[in-house]
């Protein structure tokens, strides 16, 4: 089976937009920030996809383009800024920082209420400590895509390639949260598919085109493939698809997989966002 | 081998007074303040190993014992006073809490900086997020005597008996941010020898005494047990200890493994926190 990305994603859309529907009546429309700092063209297509989706489920949504030399200091003063804005209830400063500026400062300068991409400290952390509030939306797209797919996690056997902040370690405090047992390999790893052989569900966020090849799947097992490369003109993902396909139970395409779900979390944690930031006023 | 866990606690408790020595030379004393809620017998004598090792190190401490009907409110007041004191810089609520009650909340009063048991959300998510700066002591100090032992973590297949807050869940972060493989096994996991006898460096941290017998385990692992049992009047690991000792590199015994271990490091943590206190003074 093909896991449709897209047609999941349209799922969560369409419960989120009826909780946006919900707060507009309250005369609570959401509103999401996006940062953008330089010309990045990749980085730019993101947001346009992130604002598009926005206007699908009813959010508001604008954009702050900094200028390539913005300073951390400056990035922090737009941060802050919108932290006092009521109209602003999700902020996301979108990724990489011109020349890979160290991003951790200006994550920690998001309000914690309106930190939709789940990395301020407090968040991870409450995270790791299993009391998930805002967390990253990739993880927690598979996370939920699993949960719709009937998957349940519980003693599961998942392993995870790739301990990136933004996947990888966040999935495993996710999946461990939810009782499953959890392996982490990446590029240090020696002996990679004696572990994912072993995987009733398996993430491949590595960023290697081809990495995972049928012969390191098992069969019937639930495979999402967060890699997205450029090989030769076309976006592969990390996981040999159309072989690995013949073995899985599941594999999400590259793509329309794991990319619409992300967008789609990122709505579904704006409303969520939106929704703890009223409670807390109305207290 | 039996890992000497007295022995490598002594070497670091030797480290800790000479930054101690320095400290006091600034005339910054450490000041350790613990906090007890209630009359729980344990608790009392884990504190006073605590304060007996703070008297070894030269590091000031005081406990705070505080009633057993004594509310979350309360306990927050407590905490927020040694917040403010300069002379106190670490801060360490006894867990567990009388009736079980959440400690959550007044984890999150403690001032990071002052965070010695590493809990808050926000040095959990620091650690997460591989900008470790106080986090939990048990799993530091294993990594500590891993490093000390010269077991280097990267690449090293490592799996985790035990998914709690206070141990799995930081340790496995831990051993990620060294590039470790790391898997995390637990209550619900179906096949734990499996996964065990995988382990060059296997830690247990179940609460379930003889758990890991001889045949669980993989020649010349180095294994760790953090289990502390009460069988028969006697305190004893989740490790078949001698059985374990004769296939393994080396084995932490119970008591006089990991327990000193964990002690000598919040020592360490709490010369960190003041260091750290004392260039922000200065800034």
């Amino acid at each position: 089976m093909i896991i449709d990305g897209k047609a999941l994603a349209s799922e969560l859309e369409a419960e989120t937009k009826e909780r946006v529907g919900e707060l507009v009546a309250l005369g609570r429309r959401p509103g999401l920030a996006t940062i953008i700092v330089g010309e990045n063209p990749a980085s730019a297509m993101y947001v346009r996809i992130k604002h598009s989706a926005c206007d699908r489920v009813g959010i508001r949504s604008e954009n702050v383009n900094l200028h390539e030399d913005a300073g951390i200091e400056e990035i922090i003063e737009t941060i802050r800024g919108l932290n006092e804005r009521e109209d602003v209830n999700g902020i996301l400063l979108q990724l990489p920082l011109p020349g890979n500026r160290d991003s951790a400062p200006a994550m920690a300068a998001i309000d914690p209420a309106k930190d939709v991409d789940g990395f301020h400290p407090v968040n991870m952390g409450s995270l790791l400590a299993g009391a998930e509030r805002l967390v990253p939306c990739t993880p927690k797209g598979i996370v939920w895509a699993l949960e719709r797919l009937g998957v349940s996690l519980e003693g599961r056997e998942t392993v995870i390639v790739g301990h990136s902040n933004v996947v990888g370690k966040p999935l495993a405090a996710m999946m461990l949260n939810r009782n499953a047992t959890v392996s982490v390999c990446h590029v240090f790893t020696r002996n990679l598919a004696a572990h994912t052989r072993n995987a009733e569900v398996l993430v491949v966020a590595a960023g290697v085109p081809g990495l995972i090849k049928r012969d390191m799947v098992k069969p019937g097992a639930y495979v999402f493939d967060v890699g997205i490369n450029r090989v030769e003109g076309k976006t592969v993902g990390d996981v040999e698809f159309d072989e690995v396909l013949k073995v899985a139970a599941a594999v999400t395409p590259v793509p329309g997989g794991v990319g619409p779900l992300t967008v789609s979390m990122l709505m579904s944690q704006t409303a969520t966002a939106t929704e703890m930031q009223e409670q807390i006023n109305n207290r």
